[in-house]
């Protein structure tokens, strides 16, 4: 990747389309490397008992000297989550604005890491220097406060980063996204935009935070006698405020329920991002002091996630909520897809214990619509397009977008993962690939879980397992002990009696062959009995139980 | 459950609500049972390996002197395809319309029933006595054709069970929903009302199926140079005749792909359900004689089902169909909730092959909406609402609709599986429970697969299994080989020596403390080591493998 197109700057996502959430990408000039992001994402159904997938960063680790540091646009799972990970093995500082740097620490303090890594606040339109390269923090607007996009300036040309934002004249908290600021970069002359892609299927314009927070009053209004439960992101500390705003205006107590949504509501109170009028913010234990319809629960577990506040409450095992005919209980949210059943069996065991639940129209989106993306575009007016933040279908219709506005299908590039992008004024192209991948976090191992483990565990969990042992004497190879049949998530052994015993004398038979032609050969021995009692078992029962014949020596 | 209320009659959910998708429901008056509709589920995601899953007809087989006969209202899986299981059990007459009747067969002829079931074919209008029952087929319409509502007369008065529908006064086949005789029937009295709850939630009146065939021409007239693929519903007869309308508007060929559609689109024709033009439906190995721009493929996986065609061609994996840059591939179908994420795999695949993908606005649902299931309310008039067809949430939401058109919120019963209703003029209550339950179809396996078996297979495909085994020698109790530790599913082995050579030590340790005390009761033993070893894993890793002792004994 060196020689002679050092003076060219060099774009590589590290994570990306084919690792959905693990936002992480390598910016390198010469000498100099910076890196947006650091996100984790949540295992897909194929990836069993798998708790977290982190980035493969071993790029960054073989040009650890480069590294100048990681630049963070804000404060979402999907952004910093594998920070704690990535950090053991990339010891660089970070910057980031004052709320994202405050929900880094939370991590750092978890993963013991507070003391031994270095950190920068930065503010909207501050700008720093990292090697051969320059970062200005823009403010935009998502459903996180204190989201930045960068303007990343280098030699070559500047890049902006949109990081994930919305356009949203009215913000609950602080200002509207900084459009003079894009306008006046864009003027001046951008190589390459990088623009967030989600919601680039979906026509028109995302709505104003603001909206919810009429809706919430309107709710409120209308259901003054019961109790109202609202489940929402965790992170969304606007949506907070506004029920924390319709509460005090209708008289109402507010409860914070949900570890994360306690960890980042405390983080933004204490940085002075969420105001609450004094008394309104109680602790649920003082609930039992007020009566119903003088109480909000603001909750986690609007994914459905089975072990979050919300999802305990419509199960019956929360331990200070016990759900009750009448209560109103509202999802701010929409699901993520992939989460829709998940969802909908909450709403059904909530609706089936007699409560009231409102699913529609209470939520607004954090992304961009095809118009504010149009928007950006028009201000920004990049020479080449490099639609981020999607699955493919999302960055596909964002290059379409891009191309509507006028920039030439050969100028726009969906990126995979690994890909070597080097530019400068003059062209683009992708030179090479380096390496990329997704590490999975299970408990306490970080790598040690792959793919012949996780084929194993999908096996496992459709057919089941049956075990062959023996014990054969050594040197004669004489049958001292077995062959014993033992199966776990096969079949009913005690209903499947006939089937067991008829396997038994299967590999019996099957042995005694291998014994009586002197087959000496364990893995001979082995394969003959996984072959026999795998045809066996397929001819019984049209399955494929994972075999595991082990022969001991005594 | 007999006795002194024979003269009421009783309905009772075999299926429903617990088990979505097995639609399947006793209808009991003193000696004759008449059940409706017998449909299967899919398994949910925790129903490891499970094929199908169907209802459990215990009370049918308890009472079979009472059966007199299946009638079904539609040719619908989760109405018709528990059929070949039950009848094994339950061999009584089957009654339907005619293509109804139609796919029903198909189904006998693979599992060996077609001459030992009895079957008859109804026409609307039509009405058969069935013991101390009448039932007459009433004209619908839905997402398949000749879709029927029943009016089911027995002394106790008339239920209306209106199937699965919609109104569409303009269908593409046959004739409009036959709302005179709901009103005529209703004009008479009618006691309980039993209406499709699915669609429940959504405001307005679904869209004519008409519809989407102009939104098929206006796609054609678009894309005049490229290959059109359209993916929908196997069982969609009336949406397959638009595209063959629409393709032999445009003068394009159609092959049908995928089994299960190739299946139901000959049934169609040979009973008169499809008109193709002459030498329109051509065979997929005739495609090579036509150009792109002459053909559209209609094919099954609109649900991202991986081994459906669809999901094959995505996948490179379709002998026959090869995706191509500018293909426009159109999926005329919305994603049954659960199956978004597996659609938006198919949807970017396809993208990346760089396929022009269209998913919005080109389908119709099956199901009335609210206006719809007011229009019935009140043509039916009920005295008692039955919601049917739907999960809790949308049960209730069709409770709420009945309420606000006057119906006594005591008059309006959500049914769980199994609750006996008996109702009659004056009164209706649930009076009883008989057993109900999901069984799970694996293989050839019915039912040899329940909640031990499964609990395992989830614990098996999250943490993986260590086994360990070891011989003893009779009597004494001596160790003759091992303890030797097998894993699979857990880590990756050879990068975990040290940890798997811990684990052995371990696992030696609490062996050699057993026979040193002289314990001699092998559950004892096992228990031990299952301990000690379990404690260690935790200890080393987070996680709990499934631990397996196995000792033989030589």
């Amino acid at each position: 990747m060196k020689g002679n197109s050092e003076s060219n700057l060099k774009i590589i996502p590290l994570g990306g389309l084919e690792q959905i959430g693990m936002n992480i990408t390598a910016f390198e000039y010469e000498d100099s490397i910076v890196v947006v992001d650091c996100g984790l994402s949540f295992p897909e159904d194929d990836m069993l008992g798998i708790d977290l997938v982190i980035p493969d960063v071993t790029y960054l680790k073989e040009n650890i000297e480069k590294v100048k540091g990681f630049v963070i646009t804000h404060g979402h799972e999907d952004h910093i989550g594998a920070l704690p990970y990535v950090l053991k093995e990339v010891n660089v500082p970070i910057y980031a604005t004052k709320l994202t740097i405050g929900l880094i620490e939370n991590k750092l303090k978890e993963h013991n890491l507070l003391r031994t890594t270095k950190r920068k606040t930065i503010k909207f339109g501050q700008s720093i220097n990292l090697g051969k390269f320059r970062i200005e923090f823009i403010k935009t607007n998502h459903s996180i406060q204190d989201a930045a996009a960068l303007a990343i300036y280098s030699p070559a040309g500047t890049v902006i980063h949109t990081g994930d934002f919305k356009v949203d004249y009215t913000p609950v908290f602080g200002d509207a996204i900084d459009l003079q600021r894009f306008a006046e970069i864009g003027r001046k002359g951008v190589l390459a935009l990088m623009c967030d892609s989600t919601n680039a299927e979906r026509k028109g314009f995302t709505m104003s935070e603001r909206t919810v927070g009429r809706t919430f009053d309107n709710i409120f209004a209308d259901h003054t006698d019961s109790r109202i439960i609202i489940a929402t992101f965790a992170s969304n500390v606007d949506r907070v405020q506004q029920i924390i705003n319709s509460a005090y205006k209708y008289g109402r107590k507010v409860v914070v329920e949900g570890r994360s949504m306690v960890n980042v509501i405390s983080t933004a109170s204490e940085l002075g991002y969420l105001n609450a009028p004094e008394n309104t913010l109680i602790d649920i234990d003082q609930m039992k002091n007020y009566p119903d319809s003088k109480m909000v629960l603001v909750t986690t577990g609007s994914q459905g996630e089975s072990m979050a506040a919300l999802s305990r409450m419509a199960a019956n095992i929360h331990k200070k909520v016990t759900i009750k005919p009448g209560d109103t209980i509202i999802f701010s949210s929409n699901p993520i897809p992939g989460n829709e059943k998940a969802v909908s069996k909450v709403i059904n065991e909530l609706s089936a214990k007699g409560a009231d639940v409102i699913f529609q129209d209470v939520h607004v989106s954090g992304h961009a619509c095809q118009e504010e993306i149009k928007l950006i575009y028009s201000l920004v007016h990049p020479r080449y397009a490099l639609p981020v933040h999607g699955e493919y279908r999302h960055l596909k219709a964002q290059a379409k977008l891009a191309e509507s506005l006028g920039i030439p299908k050969d100028r726009i590039f969906i990126m995979s993962s690994g890909d070597v992008m080097e530019m400068n004024q003059n062209t683009a192209k992708i030179t090479g690939k380096v390496q990329t991948g997704a590490v999975f976090v299970d408990g306490l191992g970080v790598g040690d879980v792959g793919n012949i483990v996780l084929r194993d565990r999908q096996h496992l969990s459709e057919e089941g397992i049956m075990i062959v042992v023996l014990t054969l004497e050594k040197h004669s190879n004489q049958l001292l002990a077995g062959p014993d049949i033992v199966s776990r998530g096969f079949v009913y052994v005690r209903e499947s009696e006939d089937l067991m015993g008829a396997a038994r004398v299967t590999v019996e038979d099957a042995l005694d062959e291998c014994l009586r032609h002197r087959v000496s050969d364990w893995g001979r021995i082995k394969s003959v009995i996984k072959d026999s009692l795998g045809e066996f078992v397929w001819k019984k029962t049209k399955r494929r139980p994972m075999i595991l014949p082990i022969i001991m020596e005594a």
